[in-house]
């Protein structure tokens, strides 16, 4: 099978499936009187100054700046299917084209994910819609999904200096992306303190973009751990090109069978794959491997209060990922001696690098759609602009915790050394 | 009864009970063989070159700075009570003189705090004394402790500033207590961004020095919070000199019975006190008082694992208090919708503010001493020697934990703002 692939996400449009032909048939009589009242209901949960709802027999008016973004439904199924469960629903009818926006999608995502006024008799009305269409919601839920989406996919919108698919840090607001994904790797290694000569071990290192910062930045020793052959092989060959070769080992393995000792743990944007009931194991590890004056630095998505993913997210994008709240995360430290210096919620950060990577994904829409089918194309954009906007209000945190073992003091006694200007 | 009293611990020498004569006379027959053992036992847990452990027929030996700290032993009560439960019976043995230091207190608590090095005979002999001695370990268990020691004798060693019986902020070394004090306010409300004409309402309050900061330095409005009449009528007198009375109001009563509506909830050193099934209320209470756009930060000592308070801390100077962990601490705000933002473990600063204290107690022995008996004044001098020893090697941790309600982004979107220069 080939890496690149026309339709990896397995969303297809409703004139693709048999059983979506009684819906589909649907579309083409007009909109009723109770087609109508549902649209106003739905209607009524937005600030209609920002976002306008259209049903299919309404022309299609294309975005302009000074006006509502409409939200079209094109077929009568779209409309019921969204009622019934927007937040799994909304994604694969978007990325079908059942549902089409005319104007920003951020707009739309920014008013989906506000505070939800409660509409009692619209929820009435969802409760029962959802009892009657147990199979329609579930009809869609086999995986077809495909995680490896190449190298060169994620190269047309990541940052050019170190292909880091994380949150960066805007220390100045005016920054770019690649000066950002600069300052948070600087951030992450200031906090840590690290010293050359140390050695450092990486859980979950992407395609290398930061352990050979580290070792070229901080004269680190560094392992890195990664279960994706692709991955590691670009890994190897870049630190080669880069000249780090001497100081970075990548290693083909699972974070669980990290051997070896080391003065640093640190992992960033891994925890969301290892499970909570993970947790503890990792914490293990963790004890294992460091020194006995050890620290490490764990970043990751998060949560205010448990809650699943987003299902559609969970389905399309990210099979099998979780954001943990910090309840949840002391799993990792409590048992295990190791103590908490400095936990930094920077959300607003990441809501900010998705704002960069969907600027690049739009201004390389042709290079996408070379490899990929129009399903694909607004899946992704839908994904990158939504998780945007979880950022911004709140669904979606952005955790870094800095840790040591307990009664350690080589940890620093003020954080001032990190806001020291970078030379 | 007197508000300052002559042993307000309820500590006493071995001759004050006649169920002690029997050991006391012990005392008094020259140590033999099983003695001896013991105590080499004791002393091999010891670095030797630091520390050296005597017996009650030894020379009473003047501490030098050149030679290790004398512990001795006056009675084989004494030492059998020590090694039946170390943590639980130093104190009182301490404070009643039937164990004497002879030489830096500082050294003796360093030593008994680090990692305890395993020795399992000991190990053996302690579990087979302590289930010969369940009457003699459990015999001082009962409570006359006061907590209220009056304010005259908390001003002969608190800072002169803002009298804050709280962890300090050294964020530099060679700052006073004075100094450390003023940077502690200051650390914190930067990092709650106080703005002028703010409500901020204070849980557990103290002698009004941060509410009277706070109004004075950043223009607020303060409501605190304090059971205790005493320190309340201080503070009223005290916010009245300082011309601040018309921005500070304090209010004798429990946090519980908090009302209004306030921008910043402020908490430092209460939380230690309100027990861990009363967190979640805590939580509801900051949810109901805070607006819309609300942000607060709790200070607090903490642990890196549950575990309880060492017992005779508990039993003498701190009934009912305890150090949370972080975990535990979630529940104030996982539950109620709160986001955590910043939590900074300071703990390496509350071992320093401790030093400063023991400092001032040393310097003002003789007016310690006209309050109070010698059995008051060691067990003083142990609390503040151990608690700073405590904190160097991690057994307690100092947490300050940053929040807003969920989704809010008045949040500051890094942290540098708190470590630009004091204007």
């Amino acid at each position: 099978m080939s890496r690149i692939q026309a339709n990896p996400l397995g969303v297809t449009g409703d004139q693709d499936t048999s059983e979506r032909s009684t819906s589909a048939r649907n579309a083409s009589s007009p909109p009723g009187r109770v087609d109508r009242w549902l649209a106003s209901q739905l209607a009524g949960r937005f600030d209609a100054s920002r976002l306008h709802i259209a049903l299919w027999d309404s022309p299609v008016r294309e975005g302009r700046a000074d006006m509502p973004v409409t939200v079209r439904f094109e077929d009568r199924g779209a409309l019921y299917k969204l009622l019934a469960n927007p937040a799994a629903n909304f994604g694969d009818l978007y990325s079908a084209g059942r549902i089409t926006v005319h104007g920003d999608l951020m707009v739309v995502m920014d008013e989906a994910l506000k505070e939800p006024r409660t509409n009692p008799r619209l929820a009435a009305v969802l409760a029962h819609l959802r009892a009657q269409t147990p199979t329609l919601a579930d009809s869609r839920d086999n995986i077809h999904h495909h995680y490896d989406l190449g190298n060169e996919f994620y190269k047309l919108w990541l940052d050019s200096e170190a292909l880091q698919y994380t949150c960066a840090y805007y220390a100045d607001e005016a920054m770019s992306l690649e000066q950002a994904q600069v300052a948070k790797m600087h951030h992450v290694c200031r906090k840590l303190r690290l010293q050359p000569g140390e050695r450092v071990v990486e859980a979950g290192g992407g395609w290398g973009g930061f352990a050979i910062f580290m070792a070229r930045e901080y004269g680190v020793r560094v392992r890195s751990f990664n279960i994706s052959k692709e991955q590691i092989a670009w890994s190897r060959e870049w630190s080669r090109q880069q000249g780090q070769d001497s100081l970075v080992e990548f290693v083909e393995d699972d974070f669980r069978n990290i051997s070896g000792t080391y003065d640093v743990f640190a992992s960033i944007g891994m925890l969301e794959h290892v499970g909570v009931g993970n947790y503890r194991k990792l914490g293990n590890l963790i004890n294992r491997v460091l020194t006995p004056e050890g620290r490490g630095l764990v970043h990751t998505i998060g949560r205010d209060r448990r809650q699943p993913l987003n299902p559609w997210i969970a389905r399309r994008i990210f099979p099998g990922a979780y954001p943990p709240t910090l309840r949840e995360m002391t799993e990792i430290f409590e048992p295990n001696d190791l103590s908490v210096l400095d936990v930094e919620n920077i959300r607003l950060h990441y809501a900010r690098t998705l704002e960069h990577w969907l600027e690049r994904y739009e201004e390389n829409l042709d290079a996408v759609r070379s490899m990929f089918d129009e399903n694909f194309v607004r899946a992704w954009r839908l994904y990158l602009a939504g998780s945007s906007k979880a950022f911004v209000h709140g669904t979606l945190q952005l955790f870094q915790v800095l840790f040591s073992r307990s009664g350690i003091n080589r940890i620093p006694r003020t954080r001032e050394h990190v806001y020291l200007p970078v030379d």
